[in-house]
């Protein structure tokens, strides 16, 4: 049972967000802008990173959810995902996709845990300032997303088909919310 | 230095605003409406949450910019607020402002770690459902900003009478960042 009444059978951040329009308005704008907006970072990649990280934060609707958009985005299968979750330095991505996660996960002990040479290295192996920008910015915003969803004990259905059932329809509909 | 190029001299979490728009303005509209929109828990309360999560991650721009702020709304003085931040059980605050705080400190360390407890405890002290959602959000929002403004290690002047003086002015201003 959440911990505030919210509407029965949403899921997830859905549900607080459905009782707080006017918040889930510029919310979601800021997660489709980040998550999908133009980018030099696939929308794959993207939510590979807000995977780890919510995996890291052990938020199983987030890691769900966007471990299923990002298993749709990658054209790969969930054991693959499972895989990058469990030790993304043995996976088969890009090096700079594994520069720039191991930032997103020292992000999520704390801003203060990024160091010069995981930035250093990142830049080595090609990620720009806005890759770096973008990367920070994301595991910092799954940071809130996965405690606002555990912070109030939300929803979410535990078996993992559900989300990639989801995934297709989901990636198609994007973040946006717009107040009804 | 920042870990990347960021205009001069724009302290905190507006170095990397400033550089995408795109991103301001949904995030600044969100930090608008639930730190400064319409409330049940007063401007001073909110922002008395967002100090003493910020002061718990240990972000030095956010704990002193809120702290500055909340001193402003509450009308008292820093060591009031420092008081706060030290140990907020003994402050001169409201039975449910602690409770809330609580919460919010448990949110600070990771969703999962607020309790029912907690919760039966705030609502007893008259907490409404929506004070308990707006204090959990505004405690992972924080989770999120101190992430962004210093896994970047964005510039912040170290002197806190800057953040005491612009107080009243950043009051006035709100959050709202439009694109120029």
């Amino acid at each position: 049972m959440p911990y505030i009444t919210l509407p029965e059978g949403i899921p997830g951040i859905r549900g607080p967000l459905s009782i707080r329009p006017d918040i889930a308005k510029p919310l979601s704008e800021f997660t489709e802008t980040l998550m999908r907006g133009e980018n030099s970072l696939t929308r794959g990649e993207r939510e590979l990173i807000a995977t780890v990280v919510s995996s890291a934060n052990d938020c199983f609707f987030c890691e769900n959810a966007h471990g299923g958009v990002a298993q749709h985005y990658l054209q790969c299968d969930m054991a693959f995902i499972d895989g990058v979750k469990a030790d993304f330095t043995s996976a088969d991505i890009s090096d700079k996709l594994k520069s720039l996660l191991s930032i997103a996960l020292s992000v999520q002990k704390g801003g203060k845990h990024v160091t010069e040479d995981q930035i250093s290295k990142a830049k080595e192996l090609g990620a720009t300032d806005r890759e770096i920008h973008d990367t920070v910015l994301i595991a910092a915003a799954f940071c809130m997303f996965n405690r606002y969803v555990d912070g109030l004990d939300t929803w979410a259905p535990r078996d993992r088909s559900f989300y990639i059932d989801r995934a297709k329809h989901a990636a198609e509909l994007g973040y946006r919310i717009e107040p009804r």
